[in-house]
């Protein structure tokens, strides 16, 4: 908790509380904020015997040998980048649970069968350049580098991610890929991010999956006009339609168990008395079932069609599909390992502390998932809250979820 | 028009049609492309043996002595400032045409009973600082001069009204009131910015008044939360409401026969997987009698109320009126020289050609007429279109409204 409370110093952002620690976080990625929390991440995990290696999309990658090295190593990871208003927990305990069971190692002279390691992976937000989880994309080989490098800053629109990463001094050689740095298995340790933990009394997520979801840009094209001479029959108001979209993309959310939510609109001009002519806005499509995600994509385009024609902006819409992170699956060999730690950490109580759940949000082993076994542990956070300056999570469900990420690392590696 | 368009090198927008000067303006008040026009301005009125003043507020007043001067000169003014994506004829047509009154007047060696002057005043958009015709506003008394100094850019929205005045030079010594520069009357060109004209084929319009308009602000707070792990009930979606307030007050005014637009729209923090916690917005409230808008404003800020109540946001909305101007009557003295000025130019079709009619937008004349007589003339713009690069205004339109304008002038002096 010191160490994580100590790197938050690079990034602080809003106070909710008195306690010095009581703060928000905005490090979006490749900011420098971001390269101050990367330069400790460096220093520390070399100060603790590593071998660090930074590929092409500047995720860093500390090794701590084992008695044998001629597998790789079983990672724990997470990201340091944080949502513009974001928390302490989101990310930053997955890697610090990393660091903390690299010191316990090293305490407790524990030599690993094969070698362990952490990572801390780059732009899992998706906040800043908006696809999430874009370097275990590209390390998965599902995101071409050429499209993560290219990647445009969403405000204010300028740097793309490569020549971020080259001016933070995290571009790095090796290449960005599961075969320059293979993994025997990836777990991440992190906050739910969600309310069902707390409801049920739990203390342990068994993380089973990822839900699907998709990123689309809306972008609606109406005609600047005069606010106080145009008639309202007479607009093409780009506002209004995108609107009315809003609005239905809910419905629609609702009538098929799915979310729907648009976290940026952006619009022009931008004058009090000028009808907008030019709306832009993103729509997040979250279900648990690829099928349903489908679903709502094809009533979006087909519905946002017919809205723009009601308006006689018929043919000015266009949906772009910006990222697609399809239903996830982890697998049993290290859902087991998480379930078999969680429960000698909890003890006797363990298996009423404990239960298996998806996440609705998405996390670098969604990537890592196609290229090795990986699987998840969940704490729970204060009133599920996250994305939010007040995402808090107690010291002890911290110190839990590190204990059964160092013991289902420990685990994996001796099977 | 040689004149217009050569000044529209200052601030050229976006290109809609082959010819040189087939292009918008963007030109907002107080910008480096301001100054260039202002210093244009001085320049030349000067050349034509005017006296130059400007005004605390930066309003350039260039007056024409007469064979007597004991009295206040009679104006014709408007603005050399635009929307961000505005046209080369919304005020700059009329303070063209004042120029060319001027050069007429010299070339024809005609010296007039009293003096005259041209006025360009600053911020008449409200597109940078958001208070429509601002200067006129404080000259009139009706805005106080540091409520106006203290107008902070709309975006990024760092520097103020005062600052940007400074630093363009164009923050005079005169106080800026309609007691230190005194008008008999003020006579206003512009294009109508509506159809109205174009589609009654009327060649002039008689502007007997102005509607009526309100802007405010809304301001929304919901909670930054996670768009994945969220359910839809669980939200407080500032975005959403505000869709739903936007989309209400559309009804509110076609229930009420007014206008209501919004053309700002921010939200924070603005990241595709955050469900946005503060949404701001403007709302421009319009319609030919106050008592409409007054009634528009009371439903908006009981409406939106119970909108927000409905997202368990209560207590979360918060309205404030920035800028208020009661409908407007122009004086009869005014609008008899125009009408008389428009049957003389137009020759026998004079009165078939010429119409009566109040403005939806507002001008600076609306303050001019609170300190002294004025009434404004109209000519047509190709399909009423606005606050649009591709606004239009024929040749011999403008030349109509200029010749108009010399006569109303003319007339009103001898008066
Ligand atoms: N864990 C997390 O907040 N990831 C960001 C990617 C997402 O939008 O789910
Ligand atoms: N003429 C004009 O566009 N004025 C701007 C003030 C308004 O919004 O009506």
């Amino acid at each position: 908790m010191e160490d994580l409370h100590h790197t938050c110093q690079w990034g602080t952002g809003k106070r909710w509380g008195k306690a010095e620690s009581e703060t928000g976080m905005t490090r979006l990625a490749l900011s420098d904020f971001d390269k101050q929390a990367r330069d400790w991440f460096v220093k520390t995990t070399e100060g603790l015997g590593c071998k660090v290696t930074i590929d092409k999309m500047g995720s860093i990658f500390a090794v701590r040998p084992g008695l044998k090295n001629d597998r790789p190593p079983t990672f724990a990871g997470s990201h340091l980048d944080t949502q513009p208003t974001g928390g302490r927990y989101d990310g930053i305990l997955g890697v610090h649970a990393g660091i903390e069971m690299l010191k316990v190692l090293n305490d407790n002279w524990i030599e690993t069968e094969y070698p362990v390691g952490v990572v801390n992976w780059t732009n899992e937000e998706g906040a800043r350049f908006p696809m999430s989880m874009s370097s275990s994309g590209v390390w998965a080989g599902s995101i071409p580098l050429s499209t993560a490098h290219n990647l445009r800053e969403v405000h204010p629109g300028t740097a793309t991610m490569a020549e971020e990463l080259s001016r933070i001094g995290y571009l790095g050689s090796v290449p960005a890929s599961h075969e320059a740095t293979p993994m025997a298995a990836h777990f991440e340790l992190h906050i739910e991010q969600g309310p069902l933990l707390e409801m049920a009394n739990k203390k342990v997520g068994v993380v089973t999956g990822v839900q699907a979801y998709k990123w689309l840009t809306i972008n609606v094209k109406g005609r600047d006009t005069h606010t106080g001479t145009t008639d309202l029959k007479s607009r093409a108001d780009a506002l209004l339609v995108a609107s009315k979209m809003i609005l239905h993309s809910h419905r629609l959310a609702t009538a098929n168990n799915a979310l729907v939510s648009t976290g940026i609109l952006n619009l022009k001009p931008g004058s009090t008395n000028t009808v907008p002519g030019d709306v832009s806005f993103s729509l997040d499509i979250r279900a648990p079932a690829d099928e349903t995600v489908a679903r709502l994509l094809g009533l979006v385009e087909q519905d946002f069609s017919k809205i723009a024609a009601g308006e006689n902006l018929s043919g000015f819409v266009n949906i772009t599909e910006d990222f697609d992170s399809p239903a996830t699956t982890f697998h049993a060999s290290c859902i087991d390992a998480v379930t078999r730690a969680a429960h000698r950490v909890l003890g006797p109580e363990g298996k009423s502390l404990t239960m298996e759940m998806t996440s609705g949000a998405g996390h670098d082993s969604v990537y890592a998932s196609k290229r090795c076994p990986t699987s998840m542990i969940f704490v729970p956070c204060r009133e599920g809250m996250s994305h939010n300056p007040e995402e808090f999570c107690k010291e002890e469900d911290c110190a839990i979820g590190a204990e059964v990420l160092l013991h289902a690392v420990l685990r994996f590696d001796r099977m």
